[in-house]
C-alpha cells in the first residue's frame, strides 16, 4: 500500500516538486509537471512524455540530455489535462517542433490531443505518438489498438537520442514510430496496488495465482494462471513476447533486442535478476542477443506486485539510437556533453482573463451553480470508494477519485467566480475549466465539457427557464459525444447522457414541471446506469478485459445518473 | 512477500549471477561475489565491500570505476563466509593493499575478519572498515558499536573516489573512517519483510503504528509510534540524525552535507519525493545544503516497508571524493575515463586437498559422524521456522535458515568425506569448513569451529573414547569462546555451551555411562537455553533491541540444545 503522503490529492504534485528538489541539476518543476534544468540547442526537436503519475520513473525521471525534454504529470493514474500538456510544452519548446509521446489510454489521447490543436494553432509544429506495446490488450493485427506500458522507455529513449542526434521532427516522429512498431510487452500481476488513502488495493489476485496481462494503472490480467517459480514466470513472458517475433532479416531485424525486465512496485530487483537468467537462456536458445538490457523498475504501478518482460527487435539505426548516451535521474548511460543550467522562463500557472459582472439575474442563478456544484462535490466525496471499486472491475480504478478531484476544483472555481460576480454562463465556464485540470483522465475533459456548453447556452444576463436548461444540457450532452466519439451502448457516460436529455427535453416540452422532468429523466439515465453496472459484474473483470472487441467499460454512466438524481432530490429546481 | 525465485536456498547466488548476465559490462562473477568487469590501474588500492544478500544495490550493484572493485555476497541476510571474501579479494586485488569494508555485524566482522588474517598472512596488505551509522542501534559515546545501514553508501563510495584518485591504502582507510564517524542514519518500518521461500514475514508492525530504528536485515525498530504523514515521518527522521549534528566550523564541517532518503523495500519512490520536501526544508531552516542527494532504493530490506534517512557531516575534501564520478550498475554519476574489460583471472571455488585415509577404527567413527550429521541436518529442517521466528524477535531472523543450510553442508561434505576413507578428524575437519561456506553468519562460523575443533582431538587414526569425546567437545568450546569473545550470561551460544561441556566433563570423570552423562549434559544446556529463550519473550522484542547495555541475544544456545537432546536421543553414544 501506499504508505507515505500528506494529502493525498496532491500526492502527484508533491512528488514532482520533490524529485525538482532533490535533483535540480536534472529538473525544474513548471505549471503541469517537469521540464530539463539544462539548456538545449536552439532548433532540437524537443521530446515531451507524460501521462499519470504512480508509474516512477515515469514520467519525469527520464527528463534530461538525450531522453525527453519535458515531462507532464497528471495525478495518479489519471491523465494529465490539456492545459497542463500545453504549458509543459511552452516551457519545454526549442523552436524546433515538439514530438509529444504517451501510452495509448482514452484519457492522454484525449488531452495531449486538445494540447496539439492549441498548439499547432500557435504556430508549433507538434506531433504525437501513441505508445502501444501490450501484446495482452489487442490482437496483432491491431497493433496500434494496444495500451502503451513498459515500451514508453523504448521509444521515448529512442525518440530522444534522435533529437539529441539534431534529427528533424520528420525523422524524430519516424524512428519513433518505427521503434513502438518493433517493440512487445507482456506481464503478470501477484496483487493489486492501493492507491494513496485508499483502504485496500485495487484488486487482489488470490493466493497461489498470477494475472496475466496486466495493465500499468491498477488493471488486472485478463486471465489467472497458478504461480509459477522464477523460470516458470519467465517463459511465459518469454513465450508470450517472442509470439510475435519477426523472422531475423526482415525488415534490417539483426536477432539483436532491446530486452527491458520490468518491475511494477514491490517486486523487489534481486528477485528480477533470478528471474533474468532463464530469460537470458530462453532468448540465447533462439538466437537473440540482449543489447544493453535494463533489469530494474522501469516503469511502476504504485505498490503493485507484478513483472513485465519488453523486447524490441532491433536495426542498426535503432540500436545506435538505444546505446547513445543519457543522463536523467532515473536512466543515466555514458557521458553527455556538459550542459550548462538554464532558467526556465515560465512557471507559472495560466492566468484567467478579469470577470465582467453578470446581470444580478444570472447572479441569482450563479449562486444556485454554486450550491449545486457543492452538493455534486459532496456526492463524489461520499461515493468516492463506490465508484473507484466499480472502475477497478472494469478499467483503472481513478475514476472515483477523478471525479472527486474534479467536483472539488469546479465547486471551488465556482465559488471563486461568483464572489466576484459573475453571471452563471462564466460560472459555469469557469468550473469546467477547473474540473479538467483538477481531474484530468478521460472524465475530467468530459465533465469539462460538459459544464462549458451549459454556461454557454446560459450565458451572464438571462434568467433559467425550464426550456434554456433542458437546451443547454442538450448541448452538454452534444460536446461530449462531439468530444469522445461514442455512442449509445457503448458501455460509457454517454449511455446514461442520451435518455437523460430525451426525457428531459420532451418532458419539459410536454409541459411537465420542470423539477419533475428532472425526475423522470434522473430515472432514465439510472436505468442505463445500472445496465452498465450489471454487465460489468455479470461478465467480471477478465472477461470484461479479455473481450477486444468491447471498448473499455466505465462507471461514467453510474456518477453521471448519481449526480443528476441527488439534484433533484435535493430541490435544486422546484423554483423553475 | 519474496514471490519470484527458484530454490530459494540459491537465491542469493541466481541474482548475482543475473546481475553478472545483464550488465557483464559492469560485473564478473566469482566465487563468493563478483569483481569489476574492467581493468583497474595496477597498483591501486582495492575496495572490497559486502554482507548478506537482500539489500540490493547492496553489494554488488556497486562494483565499479569510482566505487567497489568487489563484492563479497552472503546468503539472504547472512553474512559471507571467511573464504568467499578471501575468493572475492584475491580476484579484485591490483597490488596496491585491500581495503574490507562491511556493516557492523557480528557475523560480518568474523568472517571478513577471517578472511583479512589469512589474506595478511599472504602478505597482502589489507584493512578492515565497520561501517556503523545507525543512531538507534547505540549511544553516541559508542559510535563504533552501531550497526551499519545505509551508511554504507557513503562510506564506500568516498573509499571507491579515494582509491580511484590513486590515494595510498594508509589515506583510503582513514578517509573511510573519517566518512564514517560524521554519518549518521535513522530509519522506521511500517512492515516486515519475508525471506524466499517463507511463508510469513518476519515481524509485522501493527496497522496504524510505525517502528523506529529497523535494521535493515529485517530487524523490526526499538519501539512503536503511531503512524504520521509524510511530513510527520520526515520530522521523525530529522530529528534523530540532527541530534547528533555537529556545530558549522567543527572539524571543517562546512554546513554542507551528504543526504539519502532511502526506501527500505515497498514504499515506492514517489512517496520518498513527497517526503523529501519536508526533509529538504528542515534541513534549510537549520542552514543546512545537501550536496548531491541521492532519493530512491539505496539500501533495501527485501520487500520491507521502511525508510531511512542518512546524514554525512562534510569538510571540504568528504565533498570532493562524493561529488566524484563513479560507473556502478546501480550509481552512475559524471564521465568515468573509459576502461578495457579484463578477463577475471580466477573465478573457481577453491579446491580442497586430496584426501589421506583413516584407520579403520577411525574411519568406523567417521561414519558415525556422518549419521550424527545426517540427524542434525534433520533436526534443522524440522525447526528451521521455530528457530527463524525467535531469531526474528531478537535478532535478524536469519537463525534457522542458516542452521539449515550449514548442516546440510556439513553432512553433505561429510558423507563425501567418509566415501572416500577419511578418518573422524579429517571428516569433520570438511564438515566444519562447509558449514561456515554453506551457512555464513556469526553461527556458521562458530559451528564450522567448533566441528574442526572436534576433528582436531578426535584425529584420523584412534577410536573414540569417552574422555576423548569430552575433551573434543571442550576444545569445541574453547574455540567459540576464543573466536566470538561471548562470556556466559552475554545470552548467546555460550550460555549453554560452557553448562554443557562442564557437565559431561565431570559426569565422564566421575565414571558416568557416557550415554548418560551426554543427557545430563543436555539437560543442562537446555535449561540454560531455556532461560535465553523466556529472556527473550518475557522482554519482548521492542525493550530487548532498545537495552543497549546487552549483547543482542540470539537463539544460537536455543539451537545447541536442541540439537545435543536429539542427538542424545537417537541413542548416538550409546556404544561408548
Amino acid at each position: 500500500m501506499t504508505r507515505l503522503f500528506n494529502d493525498p490529492s496532491s500526492f502527484a504534485t508533491e512528488a514532482v516538486a520533490g524529485m525538482a528538489s532533490a535533483y535540480p541539476q536534472y529538473l525544474t518543476a513548471v505549471h503541469g509537471g517537469a521540464v530539463r534544468a539544462t539548456a538545449s540547442p536552439q532548433g532540437q526537436v524537443a521530446l515531451v512524455v507524460g501521462g499519470g503519475s504512480g508509474h516512477y520513473p515515469a514520467f519525469a525521471g527520464w527528463v534530461g540530455p538525450g531522453m525527453a525534454h519535458g515531462a507532464v504529470c497528471g495525478n495518479v493514474f489519471a491523465s494529465p489535462s490539456a492545459s497542463q500538456a500545453y504549458s509543459v510544452v511552452k516551457a519545454a519548446d526549442n523552436g524546433g517542433g515538439v514530438v509529444l509521446a504517451y501510452g495509448n489510454y482514452a484519457g492522454d489521447v484525449l488531452h495531449f490531443g486538445q494540447a496539439a490543436e492549441r498548439l499547432r494553432a500557435e504556430g508549433i509544429d507538434v506531433r504525437t505518438i501513441e505508445v502501444s506495446d501490450d501484446v495482452a490488450s489487442a490482437p496483432a493485427d491491431q497493433l496500434r489498438k494496444r495500451r502503451g506500458v513498459c515500451g514508453d522507455v523504448v521509444v521515448f529513449k529512442i525518440a530522444g537520442a534522435a533529437a539529441e542526434a539534431g534529427k528533424s521532427i520528420d525523422e524524430v516522429e519516424a524512428l519513433a514510430w518505427k521503434a513502438n512498431d518493433r517493440t512487445r510487452s507482456l506481464g503478470v500481476a501477484f496483487d493489486g496496488c492501493t492507491l494513496p488513502g485508499a483502504g485496500e488495493p485495487l484488486f487482489h489476485v488470490p493466493a497461489g495465482q498470477m494475472s496475466v496481462g496486466l495493465g500499468v494503472h491498477g488493471e488486472p490480467g485478463i486471465y489467472e494462471v497458478p504461480m509459477g517459480s522464477a523460470a516458470g514466470v519467465a517463459d511465459l513472458l518469454v513465450d508470450g513476447v517472442l509470439a510475435e517475433a519477426p523472422a531475423i532479416g526482415t525488415d534490417g531485424y539483426t536477432g539483436r533486442a532491446i530486452v527491458l525486465l520490468n518491475g511494477l512496485g514491490t517486486i523487489k530487483v534481486e528477485e528480477l535478476y533470478v528471474t533474468w537468467n532463464r530469460v537470458a537462456e530462453r532468448l540465447s536458445q533462439v538466437g537473440i542477443t540482449p543489447v544493453l538490457p535494463e533489469v530494474g523498475e522501469l516503469m511502476t504501478s504504485l505498490d503493485m506486485a507484478g513483472v513485465s518482460l519488453t523486447l524490441t527487435f532491433l536495426d542498426d539505426e535503432l540500436e545506435t539510437l538505444w546505446t547513445a548516451p543519457v543522463d536523467t535521474i532515473a536512466f543515466r548511460r555514458g557521458a553527455v556533453t556538459h550542459r550548462e543550467h538554464r532558467d526556465v522562463a515560465s512557471a507559472e500557472e495560466p492566468h484567467a482573463e478579469p470577470i465582467v459582472p453578470g446581470s444580478e439575474a444570472s447572479r441569482a442563478l450563479a449562486a444556485k451553480v454554486v450550491t449545486a456544484l457543492q452538493l455534486m462535490q459532496q456526492v463524489t466525496v461520499d461515493k468516492e470508494e463506490e465508484l473507484g471499486h466499480l472502475d477497478a472491475i472494469a478499467g483503472d480504478g481513478d475514476h472515483g477519485q477523478g471525479m472527486r478531484f474534479g467536483a472539488t476544483g469546479a465547486f471551488s472555481a465556482a465559488k471563486d467566480a461568483a464572489q466576484a460576480d459573475a453571471g452563471a454562463g462564466t460560472t459555469l465556464v469557469r468550473a469546467g475549466a477547473q474540473w479538467a485540470e483538477s481531474a484530468g483522465g478521460t472524465s475530467g475533459a468530459l465533465w469539462g465539457s460538459m459544464l462549458t456548453a451549459i454556461g454557454g447556452v446560459l450565458g451572464d444576463q438571462e434568467p433559467a427557464t425550464a426550456t434554456t436548461v433542458a437546451d443547454a444540457v442538450a448541448a452538454a450532452v452534444s460536446a461530449v459525444q462531439r468530444l469522445g466519439g461514442a455512442k449509445p451502448g457503448d458501455k460509457t457516460i454517454v449511455d446514461s447522457l442520451v435518455p437523460f436529455t430525451q426525457t428531459l427535453s420532451s418532458a419539459v416540452e410536454g409541459g411537465t414541471r420542470f423539477a419533475d422532468a428532472w425526475r423522470q429523466a434522473s430515472d432514465a439515465a439510472q436505468a442505463a446506469a445500472d445496465q452498465t453496472a450489471d454487465f460489468v459484474s455479470r461478465l467480471g473483470r477478465s472477461r470484461v478485459l479479455g473481450n477486444k472487441s468491447l471498448g473499455v467499460p466505465d462507471p461514467g454512466a453510474v456518477s453521471f445518473s448519481l449526480l443528476m438524481k441527488a439534484l433533484g432530490d435535493a430541490g435544486t429546481f422546484d423554483a423553475l
